[in-house]
């Protein structure tokens, strides 16, 4: 094993899983031997405890008209069930052909040491950092970075920042450079509905009273008219439409086709709003999905019953610029609208967050483009997200910077899944895509 | 404890539990109990074993010339569970105020007892019957008559019959003669779609392909119109419309009122088919009905999935002369014109019984009511039933025959539930009903 890897197969063997408080005792062995591996470095790094897992902090020296940059990344995993379909031990990294295969891999283990890696590189052929540093690894990214807004609150003036730089998204395919600019939002709610005080018998009832299923029903089929558009009121009223050049851009990318959308889920055939591509629908179209519908009978066989409660659970996804508070209203009212006097309606709101979008061609951008090109050798890719990482809009809001989402996770790294893996050549590419991003930092 | 109360409690204490094979004993010990006693009557008696419970027949001496009457009851119950909910052993008979309380009180002992006393008594006091009796009590009716129609196919030449009594349905309230002459029929099927091969990341594919839960939502909507009215072509084709007198009669039906209706249920407010009453709407107006649906996260709070499968079952009453099979392939033709081909759809057929309706006012029907009346002092309601007794358009197929629908089980009786209650006073009515309407089919 090269001497580049030794330090990502470390700490893949942490079992950091942070949502079991039975590993509570791995996510600190992990957090600590980041704390001296950073420190190691000749970087200041602290540990910060949270009601939750800690908060790694290291930064260089700062200096003055240096541009701030801070590198985030997270060193908790997802849990490992079904661990029988695993085709080797999660927390044995190991290598077959040319991947990595271990729980973290992708996710976010690989992509963060890259960058650590990188950092390392550079202290030992440079002496120093163009830029001023601030490496933020938090161990909650997994249970919903619950203690991270109130750090960044409490700590915001500590953190100088220009710009954040994550990768913990995808790349479009493999040794294709990618820069994510943007991600969906999202506002969840659960509505229920309530009939009949208890279940009742279809026969003797049925006909009478209403089915909350039905009904239930007929609210879902409510929320879409046949062109896959949402029909509530006000729904795109703040819809950023779509510019010309990402359309011209996403016309071409890679992985977006209709071959390749089925080949990814099985699914009979495409669907989504008319005239919009599957790029344009995933990345820059608002959704309403059904996450789970549920009333009645749910076993084997036949129970004729005519149930007393049906619900479903709701998200919208967001874009530039929906607001999930406002779009959650928007919800209720639509659902209070349309439903009738015989059933009783509950909307219970879950949680939200807003969409994000930067600017993929200022200055930061730019110079994240080059150093792409330079390591993959050909021009990047731009694309946005169709899911929600909230913390990169919390960034925004308390840090007041922009964040060049530059992933190395391909479309089967299986993350959250067995087998994750992460490809060497990824790792190498990661490391030195780091090193190249923060000399042109130091440019700018 | 009077006499007349004495064999009933024998009866209730007997756990005959059906659907459980830990039962089979209790079973057959109220089988053998019934053969004993029936055979004390003078009765020729005899127990059929079935690859179920045994199905007892009794006759008195048949001759040429008298109408033939078969009397049905079944002696298996439903279990008991929950049985934290009952007040009093379920099959220790208690009496509390007025009423006895036992598993199988009102459904069925209670009321086929009251039948078996009746014929007791008859015999006693003239020393034998005016009609040509056959008795047929099976145990197997909680599970669906599994071995019922074999037997009867099997038999029919030695079962005799002009007229059926069956008291296993309702009286409208108490002390008020009720005759049911018709029952609703039914067909199942469950409908499922499929979409990706596997739960799908909502941010990540969701907006580009179809939702099954969504789209069960839309198929579930397309069953009824705005005024409930179901939409599948050709579903009201063979209903039978409802008679003037049958509207003006039940106009004014005890129990089936708005507030009664609403205090039975617990529903906000009443719903069904426009332009009709609840009574109309139960007793003879088919419904589609689901039973269950489902699909996605079924859990506590939110798992934001794109499901890659969901579900409803669904149930349709039906009046005459609606055809199960020909509902069926009406309800499997709707489904696949209304599902897109962006999802998959597979409709399994489930258990199917014809709808059922007599004519109350044939010979059969008047002497009935005659016997109503002369027992509860007073006009005698005929009603329908929204519920399905597959047996009793067997009975008319197989053995040619009408049945009278005497029930004697109140709105109240708990039937299937906790606290299964029986009046003393219907029974004794139960007695009277049958000695009166046993002398009058004789007169006929």
């Amino acid at each position: 094993m090269s001497d580049l890897l030794k330090d990502l197969f470390t700490v893949l063997s942490f079992q950091s899983i942070s949502t079991d408080p039975a590993y509570a005792p791995e996510v600190q062995k992990n957090a600590d031997w980041l704390v001296a591996k950073l420190s190691s470095l000749g970087l200041t790094t602290t540990l910060h405890d949270t009601p939750g897992h800690p908060i790694v902090i290291a930064q260089n020296k700062h200096a003055e008209g240096r541009p701030n940059v801070l590198l985030y990344g997270h060193y908790d995993v997802q849990p490992v069930d079904p661990i029988d379909l695993w085709d080797t031990p999660p927390f044995e990294p190991t290598i077959i052909g040319d991947k990595i295969f271990a729980r973290g891999a992708t996710d976010n283990k690989g992509q963060h040491m890259a960058h650590l890696k990188a950092i390392e590189q550079l202290l030992t052929e440079e002496g120093q950092l163009p830029v001023n540093l601030t490496v933020l690894l938090e161990g909650e990214e997994e249970i919903g970075s619950p203690n991270l807004v109130p750090f960044l609150e409490a700590n915001k003036d500590t953190l100088p920042c220009d710009i954040i730089i994550v990768s913990d998204t995808g790349m479009v395919a493999p040794s294709t450079g990618t820069m994510g600019y943007g991600l969906r939002g999202i506002s969840c709610c659960e509505v229920s509905l309530e009939g009949p005080n208890s279940d009742q018998h279809s026969g003797c009832i049925g006909g009478a009273i209403a089915n909350p299923a039905t009904e239930i029903a007929r609210l879902v089929s409510s929320l879409h008219d046949n062109q896959g558009r949402v029909m509530i009121d006000g729904f795109y009223d703040d819809v950023e439409p779509l510019a010309e050049w990402e359309r011209d851009m996403w016309a071409e990318v890679v992985g977006m086709d209709e071959a390749s959308m089925l080949a990814l889920t099985g699914a009979p055939a495409l669907h989504g709003e008319a005239g919009y591509s599957s790029a344009e629908r995933l990345w820059a179209r608002p959704t309403a999905e059904v996450n789970g519908i549920g009333g009645g009978y749910q076993g084997e066989g036949s129970k004729t019953v005519l149930p007393s409660t049906a619900f479903c659970k709701l998200s919208f996804r967001l874009v530039p610029d929906q607001d999930p508070d406002d779009i959650y209203e928007k919800v209720k009212a639509h659902f209070e609208k349309h439903t009738p006097a015989h059933i009783t309606l509950k909307v219970d709101k879950g949680h939200g967050g807003h969409p994000y979008r930067s600017d993929p061609h200022d200055r930061f951008g730019k110079v994240a483009q080059a150093a792409l090109k330079t390591v993959f050798k050909n021009d990047p890719v731009l694309i946005r997200e169709g899911g929600s990482i909230p913390i990169i809009s919390d960034f925004k809001r308390i840090l007041g910077a922009d964040t060049l989402m530059l992933g190395l996770a391909l479309p089967d790294a299986q993350i959250h899944a067995p087998n994750e893996n992460f490809p060497i050549e990824n790792f190498e590419k990661g490391v030195e895509l780091g090193k190249t991003l923060i000399k042109v930092l130091g440019k700018l």
